[in-house]
């Protein structure tokens, strides 16, 4: 069999990428992926040159490739991580040291946040009572990270989400036709009231192409797995969505472009949401007069009794 | 294991219904069925009581189906049939042999036409040309039925697309954002000028249950595979629906019943379509000169030069 060549230098390639019709030596992958980002953060208009972005990182692959991708386009960063308290798998301790060392590597300023140590408990003691934790979890972490970039008057907030993330996740929002969710698919979403503005600056990178940067720039990410992980449904709908990309490849990235040429239809259908107020207790925003964070959080006995009336959401 | 009973007698169960909590004697599968049906053609005004309708008939159990119940809920069927020649597995002739044998048995009056004499050619005369022999056999059939409906004034023609179908479809038009394909993914298609109501019966009703249902019925449909068939991209498309429906069952019904909510929205955004005048040689309904439908059959040296030029459309 010919040796690959870069479809750029013609030199030794190391990767294939169909759903571009390419092939790339290290060098031009690494361009490649730097160009898709940049592009796209000008596309959305996500950041103003040298912005100050807080990007959420939990260690993974995901959200390392994002910080390190950033920092190199020239935005000032800086690390959110919340240590969420999972002794098993040694696993929010290993996503702890795992974010330290690569922030110390980059030099770049880094907040943790340890459940425990600031509300007295950690996110397991929610498992029994509430068995999607995964939602807990996110709606937690989110609160937190909007706190801190709005009080540290962050341009925005950055998450690691890729391609297969969001297309998968519209694909779970076409088959439920939620259509306040399709509204709100996007890569970016803007500031609003009590809100800091949110990108997704890998929106229309595959996670293959993700996981090939991140190894080619040394990225360790943490190994440990989250013991509470139910991704099942999301997983199916990624791999259906991988079976259809090695028949069509293209598919999965023109699923989701063309959806954010349409999207705007489901913004205008989309169901009024309720109004909302500040939280009597930590002054967010909310709906109701104490806020679901602070409801799960800052526990009294009869805000205990209510947790069963607490919905918990299913946003990304 | 103890035996299923039957959710309404609780008599022996013959089948269980997951998606609607459910399990059926074969009287009360068959009740269930019919009522399924009635209730879809009154939710959707497809038919007013008694009404004359002109059914799309292959052979296949589908639209024996649908022959079946809409003949046994009162209404007048014609079938229609169209023998498109095709020699290999026998398919053509067997699938006529079955259609006559079935509406002579029911004493319904059916009309067959048969390409081969009507226009000198069958269909496996285009298999070169066009690759995708599957649109250009849906087309003409399409094209023959709605000549023949409007010539007889049926009050509509009806198929027997079942939720398999409709839900499989609703996804691809998903995967690609189309929205004019969008808006008409419906139960449902008036009478628009030239082109005549459509209806599907089957619309809420599984592959699954339309089977059984045919089944107990005694329907003994075709059983030749067309040899062009080229499902395999719907079939990947029903499998993972399936797949689905296995974890959450009622899954693909709520996909599609959830879309006719919000159809609408669809209806608003779709492009506008081409205006349509009259073909010059059958004064059929088409954008331009001369239909494709024209085109295609009324050949002239001409026109088989056009061949590659026509636009054969990916419609139900």
């Amino acid at each position: 069999m010919n040796k690959m060549k870069c479809t750029v230098c013609k030199r030794e390639a190391f990767v294939k990428l169909p759903a571009h019709n390419a092939k790339f030596c290290p060098d031009h992958f690494d361009q490649f992926f730097l160009r898709q980002v940049s592009r796209l953060i000008k596309k959305f208009r996500m950041l103003r040159p040298g912005a100050r972005v807080l990007v959420a990182v939990s260690g993974g692959k995901d959200s390392l490739t994002v910080v390190d991708v950033l920092h190199r386009l020239g935005y000032q960063v800086t690390g959110f991580h919340v240590n969420v308290g999972i002794k098993e798998n040694n696993f929010s301790e290993e996503s702890e040291a795992v974010t330290i060392s690569f922030f110390e590597k980059l030099g770049l300023p880094l907040k943790i946040i340890n459940l425990e140590k600031e509300y007295g408990r950690n996110i397991t003691t929610f498992a029994r009572r509430f068995p999607r934790l995964c939602a807990v979890c996110g709606l937690t972490k989110r609160h937190l990270m909007n706190d801190y970039a709005l009080a540290g008057r962050f341009s925005c907030v950055a998450t690691g989400h890729h391609l297969d993330d969001l297309a998968s996740s519209l694909l779970a929002n076409v088959l439920r036709w939620d259509l306040s969710y399709l509204a709100k698919n996007l890569p970016v979403l803007p500031a609003e009231g009590p809100f800091a503005k949110k990108i997704k600056p890998l929106a229309l990178l595959s996670e293959e192409e993700v996981r090939i940067y991140s190894e080619l720039r040394g990225i360790k990410p943490v190994t440990a797995v989250c013991p509470y992980s139910k991704e099942a449904k999301f997983k199916r709908y990624k791999f259906f969505l991988n079976e259809l990309e090695k028949q069509s490849p293209g598919m999965k990235r023109a699923f989701y472009e063309n959806y954010l040429k349409v999207a705007g239809i489901f913004e205008k259908a989309g169901t009024s949401e309720l109004p909302l107020r500040n939280c009597k207790i930590c002054g967010g925003p909310t709906p109701s007069e104490i806020c679901t964070f602070c409801r799960l959080w800052n526990r009294t006995q009869s805000a205990q009794e209510e947790d069963q009336e607490i919905n918990l959401g299913d946003g990304n």
